[in-house]
């Protein structure tokens, strides 16, 4: 069967709504003018709810990753104790940033699959003098879901000055989040993951804490400082050149997401997110992730022994359907199935059904139908029929 | 005259063709796979003759601001002496990157408005043991160009060791440029200016002895590490996830580019120039530059005593034309007119018939059409009746 258009099922960049591409086709606009200040003003005030914060959210030109690096060099100093929570290769690649800028670092690692515990941070916390703990929301990797609250709890219970910084380029947008009501301190988003842009700008807003903390903070930054993006927010612009396209993909993915309402967009995600794990599991695949912290937004299962992945992941990419390997010491474990984004029922519908299409190809044991059946009962149970469907979008 | 599409004549971001928001509308790939790394392998090639390099090309996710902060923190550790050549606010940036990250910045600074002297830049370094001079190919703000080869021969006399940073952001693409052939080891380029893209890419060349250099540099890196870039590159991939929409449309302005062919390109860009300079100084408007260094990219004229700017300026805006102000020091003193990227002499002779309509209604002495006509004559002067037109575009 020949698909017109891929399925794109990795974790981001996710695949744009029509009026999302059209955005990215518009001509250049002066980015010192009233038009993208008005735009820029759109986006802030647009993205505090799902931030869950009052503080002001900067607008960076760049990856995801550069959002984690500005999270760091903004708020610490050389030499500064960090404890870097990870549960993958995200984790490790922020606290890997915090080092490279000079932090000590220390590690808690839970094994991969596993979400990290609240009593081992509490623990670890002890008496060591942190001046930040670096979190994952969503591990990417591994298709994990840390509990924020839970942790952020911990941490302001055994040290109450350690900043919490909070990587959650995958998650935000899809899922509740409090930043306020949570005391977290830095949280960063991509615009590529559940905001249905293109990359290119990553989202950061800091507490009043960490705003305070940049004035002592020395680890050297300039085009990833905070303050100089705060100061010129404050007469509608980026201090340098933004990504104007991207900008205007996240003003009118802000508007869809509006358009549809938050609980929405979060209950379209739970549903997915269900009818993966349970199309997945009825094709035989097994989840990588611990079934207490399945993450919402990106599902990963191991790669069965016998299967000849490459072909077999050859053939489902031939037909149309855009899966991501594994990363780090996963490549060639697992794979991964993103939901997240743009990302509807029908279209983890399709993606199991390729799977199971290749499957049964393959000579893999499947009962025909029944993946599909499972993964749709999965969505109705999760509430899937009772979404709105959104008027404006 | 209403005017239906604003003749943006910023100096960047510059108007995008057609076919290029086009591609600012195409739906996202993975970054992981094939049709990414054709992607990058062209971006990468195509731009090689314009750098005038054999090295590799490094495809960052920022601003340009990103990519001079790129060229300083992967060649320098804390302490290196560095001087900064600076001819106006870009250059003044440049250093101030240096400053942050520790480099013990010495200035050369020309007067605005004139290009730096060879023979000044070599009395400074004589016996100073500079690890690295920086230069500004284009001053945007101030609308001179240096003279970069007579500068780098000079620096190579003088201080043969010393590593040459060159910020061509607005200039490369625009005008020859030959890396290799004169000897300067990181050039970086912007998608905005001269490859008519949008905002959101960084594109750094490092020469064979950058390369090494950034194993013994200190200065510390992780999202703008050239090393990550180029391990990525062997696979085509970017460390981290690119600006896919805004890597589409450099792709396509480079194809519009070789349809056009590189001297086309620069010829026309001259002719721009040209008619630009003759159109201002035929409205009475006097050129900010110092004649013999001139911007082949970006005019920057007084505002003329007596003139309301505000007002004169925003009923240039209704009608259409949208200029650049003054930066720093120059704010209110002087106004700018971009002429680079996708730009054709017909929009510079509409914007000057705007400027001279504007005069007119404003009761400024301006003989009615002169100004047009000189602009129409300097393009024809400049050979833009010559320049082929573009069969594949």
């Amino acid at each position: 069967m020949t698909r017109f258009e891929p399925n794109l099922r990795i974790p981001g960049p996710t695949s744009l709504p029509p009026s999302v591409r059209e955005a990215g086709g518009r001509q250049m606009i002066n980015h010192r003018g009233p038009e993208f200040a008005a735009m820029l003003g759109r986006i802030q005030t647009g993205m505090r709810p799902y931030f869950g914060t009052q503080s002001e959210i900067a607008v960076l030109s760049c990856a995801g990753t550069g959002g984690l690096e500005a999270a760091v060099v903004n708020v610490l100093s050389p030499g500064d104790r960090v404890l870097g929570v990870s549960i993958g290769a995200f984790g490790d690649r922020f606290a890997k940033i915090a080092e490279v800028y000079g932090a000590a670092v220390d590690r808690v690692s839970a094994e991969w699959g596993h979400a990290a515990r609240p009593d081992e941070v509490r623990e670890r916390l002890r008496g060591g003098d942190y001046r930040a703990v670096l979190l994952t929301h969503n591990e990417t990797s591994t298709g994990v879901m840390n509990p924020i609250p839970d942790l952020a709890a911990a941490i302001h219970q055994e040290s109450p000055e350690t900043l919490i910084l909070v990587d959650s380029v995958s998650a935000l947008g899809a899922v509740p989040f409090e930043m306020d009501g949570w005391g977290t301190d830095v949280v960063v988003t991509g615009s590529q993951k559940a905001w249905m842009a293109a990359p290119g700008l990553a989202m950061v807003a800091a507490s009043e804490r960490a705003w305070a903390a940049m004035e002592i903070a020395q680890m050297p930054r300039f085009y990833l400082d905070l303050r100089r993006h705060r100061e010129s927010a404050r007469s509608g612009e980026t201090p340098w050149t933004p990504a104007i396209a991207v900008i205007y993909q996240v003003d009118e993915g802000l508007r869809l997401m509006a358009a549809e309402g938050a609980e929405n967009v979060f209950a379209r995600h739970e549903a997915c997110a269900a009818a993966t794990r349970a199309g997945l599991e009825g094709l035989g695949f097994e989840l990588f992730a611990d079934a207490a912290n399945r993450s919402t937004t990106v599902t990963a299962a191991w790669i069965p022994d016998g299967v000849d992945w490459k072909a077999f992941n050859g053939e489902v990419k031939r037909r149309g359907v855009v899966l991501a390997g594994g990363q780090g010491k996963l490549a060639g474990k697992v794979f991964r199935v993103g939901h997240l984004g743009s990302v509807t029922v029908d279209e983890i519908l399709g993606a199991i059904a390729t799977l199971e299409t290749v499957s049964v190809t393959a000579g893999r044991p499947v009962e025909v139908g029944a993946a599909v059946a499972a993964a749709q009962r999965a969505a109705i149970e999760a509430g899937i029929a009772r979404v709105p469907v959104a008027a404006g979008a």
